[in-house]
Protein backbone atom coordinates (compact mmCIF):
# COMPACT_ATOMS: atom_id res chain seq x y z
CA UNK A 1 0.00 0.00 0.00
CA UNK A 2 0.99 3.67 -0.95
CA UNK A 3 0.23 5.71 2.94
CA UNK A 4 0.69 9.02 3.41
CA UNK A 5 1.82 9.45 7.38
CA UNK A 6 1.19 13.01 8.07
CA UNK A 7 3.05 14.27 11.07
CA UNK A 8 5.43 11.90 10.99
CA UNK A 9 8.06 13.67 12.96
CA UNK A 10 6.16 13.86 16.23
CA UNK A 11 6.24 10.81 18.21
CA UNK A 12 2.48 9.26 17.71
CA UNK A 13 3.46 9.67 13.92
CA UNK A 14 6.47 8.49 14.16
CA UNK A 15 5.85 5.36 16.03
CA UNK A 16 2.98 4.50 13.05
CA UNK A 17 5.42 5.29 10.35
CA UNK A 18 7.92 3.07 11.39
CA UNK A 19 5.97 0.40 11.79
CA UNK A 20 3.85 0.94 8.68
CA UNK A 21 6.80 1.20 7.25
CA UNK A 22 8.05 -2.08 7.21
CA UNK A 23 5.09 -3.60 4.87
CA UNK A 24 4.35 -0.32 2.78
CA UNK A 25 5.41 2.80 1.34
CA UNK A 26 5.07 5.34 3.40
CA UNK A 27 5.53 9.07 2.73
CA UNK A 28 6.30 11.16 5.69
CA UNK A 29 4.71 14.55 5.62
CA UNK A 30 5.63 17.34 8.17
CA UNK A 31 5.65 20.73 8.69
CA UNK A 32 9.23 21.25 7.92
CA UNK A 33 11.00 17.81 6.92
CA UNK A 34 9.71 14.60 5.57
CA UNK A 35 9.42 13.25 2.15
CA UNK A 36 7.38 16.51 1.57
CA UNK A 37 6.34 19.59 3.85
CA UNK A 38 2.71 21.01 3.95
CA UNK A 39 0.67 23.07 6.32
CA UNK A 40 -1.97 21.53 7.85
CA UNK A 41 -3.79 24.73 8.59
CA UNK A 42 -3.77 25.74 5.07
CA UNK A 43 -6.37 24.15 2.82
CA UNK A 44 -4.37 24.70 -0.05
CA UNK A 45 -1.31 23.54 1.37
CA UNK A 46 -3.40 20.87 1.66
CA UNK A 47 -4.51 20.02 -1.72
CA UNK A 48 -0.83 20.98 -3.37
CA UNK A 49 0.31 18.10 -1.02
CA UNK A 50 -2.19 15.52 -2.39
CA UNK A 51 -1.55 16.24 -6.40
CA UNK A 52 2.28 16.23 -6.25
CA UNK A 53 1.87 12.53 -4.12
CA UNK A 54 -1.07 11.35 -6.80
CA UNK A 55 -3.24 8.37 -5.37
CA UNK A 56 -2.51 6.50 -2.19
CA UNK A 57 -4.12 3.73 0.02
CA UNK A 58 -4.38 5.13 2.97
CA UNK A 59 -3.73 8.53 4.67
CA UNK A 60 -2.56 8.67 8.71
CA UNK A 61 -2.62 11.60 10.57
CA UNK A 62 -0.79 12.78 13.90
CA UNK A 63 -1.26 16.21 14.49
CA UNK A 64 -2.57 18.89 16.40
CA UNK A 65 -2.15 20.78 19.75
CA UNK A 66 -4.65 23.28 21.53
CA UNK A 67 -4.53 25.02 24.82
CA UNK A 68 -3.96 23.55 28.26
CA UNK A 69 -5.33 25.72 31.02
CA UNK A 70 -7.74 25.38 33.87
CA UNK A 71 -11.50 26.25 32.38
CA UNK A 72 -12.22 29.05 34.59
CA UNK A 73 -9.53 30.74 33.46
CA UNK A 74 -9.70 30.52 29.74
CA UNK A 75 -11.46 32.36 26.98
CA UNK A 76 -13.46 31.67 24.02
CA UNK A 77 -10.44 32.30 21.92
CA UNK A 78 -8.24 30.08 23.90
CA UNK A 79 -11.39 26.94 23.50
CA UNK A 80 -11.63 27.62 20.31
CA UNK A 81 -7.09 26.85 19.47
CA UNK A 82 -8.45 22.65 19.98
CA UNK A 83 -10.36 23.07 17.07
CA UNK A 84 -8.84 25.11 15.02
CA UNK A 85 -5.48 23.21 15.33
CA UNK A 86 -6.42 20.07 16.07
CA UNK A 87 -9.70 19.85 14.76
CA UNK A 88 -10.14 21.27 11.54
CA UNK A 89 -7.21 20.52 10.13
CA UNK A 90 -7.64 16.62 10.48
CA UNK A 91 -10.99 17.14 9.46
CA UNK A 92 -9.75 19.43 5.84
CA UNK A 93 -6.98 16.10 5.26
CA UNK A 94 -10.22 13.97 4.84
CA UNK A 95 -12.57 16.18 2.82
CA UNK A 96 -9.90 17.50 0.83
CA UNK A 97 -8.29 14.23 0.40
CA UNK A 98 -11.52 12.00 -0.33
CA UNK A 99 -10.68 12.02 -4.14
CA UNK A 100 -6.76 10.86 -3.83
CA UNK A 101 -7.65 8.01 -1.79
CA UNK A 102 -8.28 4.61 -3.58
CA UNK A 103 -11.23 2.38 -3.51
CA UNK A 104 -11.33 1.10 -0.30
CA UNK A 105 -8.75 3.12 1.23
CA UNK A 106 -8.88 4.84 4.71
CA UNK A 107 -8.26 7.16 6.63
CA UNK A 108 -6.77 7.64 10.17
CA UNK A 109 -6.93 10.34 12.18
CA UNK A 110 -5.67 10.68 16.16
CA UNK A 111 -7.87 12.25 18.79
CA UNK A 112 -6.30 10.98 22.75
CA UNK A 113 -6.93 9.99 25.84
CA UNK A 114 -8.08 13.37 27.45
CA UNK A 115 -11.96 12.70 26.79
CA UNK A 116 -12.20 9.74 28.31
CA UNK A 117 -9.53 10.15 31.57
CA UNK A 118 -9.37 13.94 32.13
CA UNK A 119 -6.60 15.75 33.64
CA UNK A 120 -6.82 19.29 34.90
CA UNK A 121 -6.74 21.87 32.59
CA UNK A 122 -7.56 19.41 29.74
CA UNK A 123 -11.03 20.35 28.89
CA UNK A 124 -9.65 22.18 25.45
CA UNK A 125 -7.88 19.29 24.75
CA UNK A 126 -10.74 16.88 25.13
CA UNK A 127 -13.29 18.65 23.54
CA UNK A 128 -11.24 18.36 20.54
CA UNK A 129 -10.63 14.87 21.01
CA UNK A 130 -14.51 14.24 21.64
CA UNK A 131 -15.20 16.03 18.11
CA UNK A 132 -12.44 13.98 16.10
CA UNK A 133 -13.92 10.78 17.75
CA UNK A 134 -17.53 12.10 17.05
CA UNK A 135 -16.68 13.02 13.52
CA UNK A 136 -15.08 9.34 12.53
CA UNK A 137 -18.17 7.58 14.04
CA UNK A 138 -20.35 10.18 11.89
CA UNK A 139 -18.91 10.44 8.39
CA UNK A 140 -17.95 6.56 8.04
CA UNK A 141 -21.55 6.15 7.19
CA UNK A 142 -20.74 8.58 4.58
CA UNK A 143 -17.54 7.63 2.95
CA UNK A 144 -18.01 6.62 -0.81
CA UNK A 145 -16.27 3.75 -2.44
CA UNK A 146 -15.60 1.27 -0.04
CA UNK A 147 -13.69 3.79 1.93
CA UNK A 148 -13.17 3.74 6.18
CA UNK A 149 -12.50 6.46 8.65
CA UNK A 150 -11.56 6.04 12.02
CA UNK A 151 -9.11 7.33 15.01
CA UNK A 152 -6.51 6.49 17.15
CA UNK A 153 -6.79 7.24 20.77
CA UNK A 154 -3.64 6.93 22.59
CA UNK A 155 -2.49 7.50 26.52
CA UNK A 156 0.54 9.18 26.21
CA UNK A 157 3.26 7.89 24.88
CA UNK A 158 6.38 6.54 26.93
CA UNK A 159 8.62 8.82 24.77
CA UNK A 160 7.11 12.05 25.65
CA UNK A 161 7.20 11.03 29.64
CA UNK A 162 9.85 14.10 29.98
CA UNK A 163 7.93 16.31 28.03
CA UNK A 164 4.64 15.95 29.90
CA UNK A 165 6.80 15.51 33.21
CA UNK A 166 3.90 15.72 36.39
CA UNK A 167 0.53 16.25 34.12
CA UNK A 168 -0.33 12.98 33.45
CA UNK A 169 -0.07 11.19 37.30
CA UNK A 170 -1.04 7.58 37.66
CA UNK A 171 -1.29 7.55 33.54
CA UNK A 172 0.25 4.33 32.05
CA UNK A 173 2.56 5.21 29.16
CA UNK A 174 2.23 3.41 26.07
CA UNK A 175 4.87 2.12 24.01
CA UNK A 176 5.63 3.18 20.95
CA UNK A 177 5.28 -0.81 19.82
CA UNK A 178 1.28 -0.53 20.98
CA UNK A 179 0.73 2.96 20.06
CA UNK A 180 1.78 1.46 16.22
CA UNK A 181 -0.49 -1.83 16.74
CA UNK A 182 -3.38 0.96 16.63
CA UNK A 183 -2.81 2.65 13.55
CA UNK A 184 -1.66 -1.22 11.99
CA UNK A 185 -5.50 -1.93 13.11
CA UNK A 186 -6.90 0.74 11.31
CA UNK A 187 -4.95 1.24 8.21
CA UNK A 188 -4.88 -2.85 7.25
CA UNK A 189 -7.59 -4.14 9.41
CA UNK A 190 -11.36 -3.97 8.35
CA UNK A 191 -13.62 -2.21 10.78
CA UNK A 192 -14.34 1.58 10.35
CA UNK A 193 -15.96 4.33 12.43
CA UNK A 194 -13.90 2.66 15.19
CA UNK A 195 -11.69 4.68 18.23
CA UNK A 196 -9.18 2.67 18.73
CA UNK A 197 -8.10 3.29 22.25
CA UNK A 198 -4.70 2.38 23.28
CA UNK A 199 -4.52 2.47 27.18
CA UNK A 200 -1.73 0.23 28.14
CA UNK A 201 1.34 -1.96 26.27
CA UNK B 1 -33.42 26.69 43.35
CA UNK B 2 -33.07 29.23 40.51
CA UNK B 3 -32.30 28.17 37.10
CA UNK B 4 -31.49 29.63 33.86
CA UNK B 5 -32.91 27.23 30.95
CA UNK B 6 -31.38 28.77 27.63
CA UNK B 7 -33.43 27.47 24.75
CA UNK B 8 -36.20 27.22 26.50
CA UNK B 9 -38.62 27.17 23.23
CA UNK B 10 -37.39 24.39 21.33
CA UNK B 11 -38.64 20.68 21.95
CA UNK B 12 -35.58 19.57 24.19
CA UNK B 13 -35.37 23.00 26.09
CA UNK B 14 -38.74 23.39 27.11
CA UNK B 15 -39.27 19.62 28.45
CA UNK B 16 -36.61 20.33 30.92
CA UNK B 17 -37.58 24.00 31.64
CA UNK B 18 -40.87 22.45 32.17
CA UNK B 19 -40.16 19.87 34.44
CA UNK B 20 -38.14 22.03 36.63
CA UNK B 21 -40.32 24.81 36.58
CA UNK B 22 -42.73 22.69 39.37
CA UNK B 23 -39.80 22.46 41.87
CA UNK B 24 -37.78 25.83 40.58
CA UNK B 25 -37.72 29.39 40.18
CA UNK B 26 -36.80 28.98 36.20
CA UNK B 27 -35.99 31.74 33.77
CA UNK B 28 -36.50 31.08 30.45
CA UNK B 29 -33.97 32.44 27.85
CA UNK B 30 -34.25 32.38 24.19
CA UNK B 31 -33.41 34.26 21.20
CA UNK B 32 -37.01 36.36 20.71
CA UNK B 33 -39.25 35.31 23.00
CA UNK B 34 -39.15 34.30 27.10
CA UNK B 35 -38.44 35.76 30.04
CA UNK B 36 -35.13 37.26 28.99
CA UNK B 37 -34.02 37.78 25.14
CA UNK B 38 -30.23 36.55 24.52
CA UNK B 39 -28.06 36.18 20.91
CA UNK B 40 -25.91 33.18 22.45
CA UNK B 41 -23.22 33.35 19.40
CA UNK B 42 -22.62 36.77 21.12
CA UNK B 43 -20.59 37.24 24.25
CA UNK B 44 -21.46 40.26 25.37
CA UNK B 45 -25.09 39.39 24.51
CA UNK B 46 -24.41 36.27 26.87
CA UNK B 47 -22.45 38.56 29.81
CA UNK B 48 -25.89 41.04 29.65
CA UNK B 49 -27.79 38.36 30.17
CA UNK B 50 -26.10 36.90 33.66
CA UNK B 51 -25.60 40.64 34.31
CA UNK B 52 -29.63 40.77 34.05
CA UNK B 53 -30.60 37.65 36.21
CA UNK B 54 -27.48 37.75 38.98
CA UNK B 55 -26.69 34.56 40.56
CA UNK B 56 -28.32 31.38 39.93
CA UNK B 57 -28.17 27.89 41.21
CA UNK B 58 -28.11 26.32 37.70
CA UNK B 59 -27.72 26.80 34.15
CA UNK B 60 -29.12 24.34 31.56
CA UNK B 61 -28.51 24.91 27.62
CA UNK B 62 -30.58 23.52 24.99
CA UNK B 63 -29.45 25.16 21.94
CA UNK B 64 -27.55 24.94 18.66
CA UNK B 65 -27.48 23.80 15.19
CA UNK B 66 -25.18 22.27 12.48
CA UNK B 67 -24.75 21.09 9.01
CA UNK B 68 -26.45 18.25 7.62
CA UNK B 69 -24.94 16.96 4.30
CA UNK B 70 -22.35 14.01 3.10
CA UNK B 71 -19.10 14.25 4.20
CA UNK B 72 -18.07 13.69 0.21
CA UNK B 73 -20.05 17.08 -0.31
CA UNK B 74 -19.31 18.97 2.69
CA UNK B 75 -16.89 22.21 3.31
CA UNK B 76 -14.53 23.00 6.16
CA UNK B 77 -16.26 25.81 6.27
CA UNK B 78 -19.57 23.66 6.59
CA UNK B 79 -17.95 21.46 9.03
CA UNK B 80 -17.55 24.58 11.72
CA UNK B 81 -21.00 25.46 11.42
CA UNK B 82 -21.62 22.44 14.04
CA UNK B 83 -18.75 24.59 16.07
CA UNK B 84 -19.55 27.89 15.81
CA UNK B 85 -23.40 27.16 16.56
CA UNK B 86 -23.41 24.65 18.65
CA UNK B 87 -20.27 23.96 20.91
CA UNK B 88 -18.85 27.32 20.96
CA UNK B 89 -21.92 29.11 22.29
CA UNK B 90 -22.61 26.79 24.72
CA UNK B 91 -18.95 26.48 26.05
CA UNK B 92 -18.93 30.80 26.04
CA UNK B 93 -21.95 30.42 28.67
CA UNK B 94 -19.52 28.21 30.98
CA UNK B 95 -16.91 30.18 30.99
CA UNK B 96 -18.94 33.68 31.31
CA UNK B 97 -21.14 32.04 33.49
CA UNK B 98 -18.76 30.68 35.68
CA UNK B 99 -18.64 33.64 38.16
CA UNK B 100 -22.70 33.68 38.22
CA UNK B 101 -22.94 30.50 39.78
CA UNK B 102 -23.50 29.90 43.13
CA UNK B 103 -20.85 27.61 45.08
CA UNK B 104 -22.45 23.37 44.50
CA UNK B 105 -24.11 24.66 41.38
CA UNK B 106 -23.86 23.07 38.25
CA UNK B 107 -24.10 23.77 33.99
CA UNK B 108 -25.74 21.23 32.09
CA UNK B 109 -25.31 21.21 28.36
CA UNK B 110 -26.99 19.75 24.91
CA UNK B 111 -25.08 17.63 22.94
CA UNK B 112 -27.22 14.57 21.09
CA UNK B 113 -27.45 10.74 19.91
CA UNK B 114 -25.15 11.42 16.67
CA UNK B 115 -22.29 10.76 18.49
CA UNK B 116 -23.08 7.20 19.52
CA UNK B 117 -25.74 6.18 16.71
CA UNK B 118 -25.00 8.06 13.22
CA UNK B 119 -27.16 8.75 10.41
CA UNK B 120 -26.21 9.84 6.52
CA UNK B 121 -25.07 12.99 6.79
CA UNK B 122 -24.62 13.26 10.36
CA UNK B 123 -20.72 14.00 10.59
CA UNK B 124 -20.99 17.89 11.57
CA UNK B 125 -23.62 17.03 14.27
CA UNK B 126 -21.69 13.85 15.76
CA UNK B 127 -18.66 16.37 15.92
CA UNK B 128 -19.78 18.62 17.82
CA UNK B 129 -21.43 16.55 20.51
CA UNK B 130 -18.46 14.86 20.72
CA UNK B 131 -16.71 18.72 21.34
CA UNK B 132 -19.33 18.60 24.23
CA UNK B 133 -18.86 15.44 25.68
CA UNK B 134 -15.69 15.18 26.05
CA UNK B 135 -15.43 19.36 26.91
CA UNK B 136 -17.79 18.58 30.28
CA UNK B 137 -15.73 15.16 31.29
CA UNK B 138 -12.50 17.89 31.02
CA UNK B 139 -14.09 21.11 32.45
CA UNK B 140 -15.69 18.96 35.32
CA UNK B 141 -12.01 18.46 37.03
CA UNK B 142 -11.09 22.14 36.83
CA UNK B 143 -14.69 23.46 38.07
CA UNK B 144 -14.26 25.69 41.43
CA UNK B 145 -16.59 25.74 44.32
CA UNK B 146 -18.28 22.48 43.84
CA UNK B 147 -19.85 23.50 40.69
CA UNK B 148 -20.80 20.59 38.24
CA UNK B 149 -21.13 20.41 34.74
CA UNK B 150 -22.41 17.32 32.75
CA UNK B 151 -24.50 17.01 29.32
CA UNK B 152 -27.26 15.48 28.46
CA UNK B 153 -27.26 13.57 25.32
CA UNK B 154 -31.17 12.66 24.25
CA UNK B 155 -32.05 10.34 21.27
CA UNK B 156 -34.79 12.63 18.79
CA UNK B 157 -37.91 13.53 20.69
CA UNK B 158 -41.40 12.59 19.84
CA UNK B 159 -42.67 15.79 19.58
CA UNK B 160 -39.73 16.32 16.76
CA UNK B 161 -40.78 13.52 14.54
CA UNK B 162 -42.20 15.32 12.07
CA UNK B 163 -39.68 17.82 11.92
CA UNK B 164 -37.07 15.15 11.18
CA UNK B 165 -39.57 12.47 8.97
CA UNK B 166 -37.41 9.92 6.97
CA UNK B 167 -33.60 11.12 8.80
CA UNK B 168 -33.74 8.92 11.76
CA UNK B 169 -35.71 5.78 11.08
CA UNK B 170 -35.04 3.07 12.83
CA UNK B 171 -33.99 5.57 15.64
CA UNK B 172 -36.66 5.38 18.95
CA UNK B 173 -38.06 8.38 19.74
CA UNK B 174 -38.05 9.76 23.19
CA UNK B 175 -40.89 11.44 25.42
CA UNK B 176 -40.47 14.88 27.53
CA UNK B 177 -40.84 12.68 30.50
CA UNK B 178 -37.89 10.67 29.41
CA UNK B 179 -35.66 13.91 28.61
CA UNK B 180 -37.08 15.65 31.17
CA UNK B 181 -35.54 12.70 33.85
CA UNK B 182 -32.18 13.48 32.42
CA UNK B 183 -31.88 17.28 32.91
CA UNK B 184 -33.16 16.13 36.60
CA UNK B 185 -31.25 14.22 37.34
CA UNK B 186 -27.97 16.84 35.96
CA UNK B 187 -29.75 19.58 37.97
CA UNK B 188 -30.71 17.98 40.89
CA UNK B 189 -28.42 15.34 41.41
CA UNK B 190 -25.33 15.11 42.75
CA UNK B 191 -22.68 13.68 39.51
CA UNK B 192 -20.51 15.47 37.42
CA UNK B 193 -18.12 15.10 34.44
CA UNK B 194 -21.47 12.34 33.09
CA UNK B 195 -23.10 12.62 29.47
CA UNK B 196 -26.56 11.11 30.35
CA UNK B 197 -27.92 9.35 27.40
CA UNK B 198 -31.56 9.33 26.68
CA UNK B 199 -32.20 6.46 24.67
CA UNK B 200 -35.61 5.47 25.56
CA UNK B 201 -38.76 6.04 27.29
Amino acid sequence: MKVIVVGASGAVGKAAAEALASRHEVIRVNRSSGDLTMDIEDVDSIRAMYQQVGRVDAVVSAVGHGHFGSVDAMSGEQFMLGINHKVLPQVNLVLVGLDHVNDGGCFTLTSGVLNRDPIRGGSCAAAANGALDGFVLGAAVDMPRGIRINSVSPEVLEVSRERYDGFFRGHYHVSNEAVALAYSKAVEGCQTGQVYTVDFG
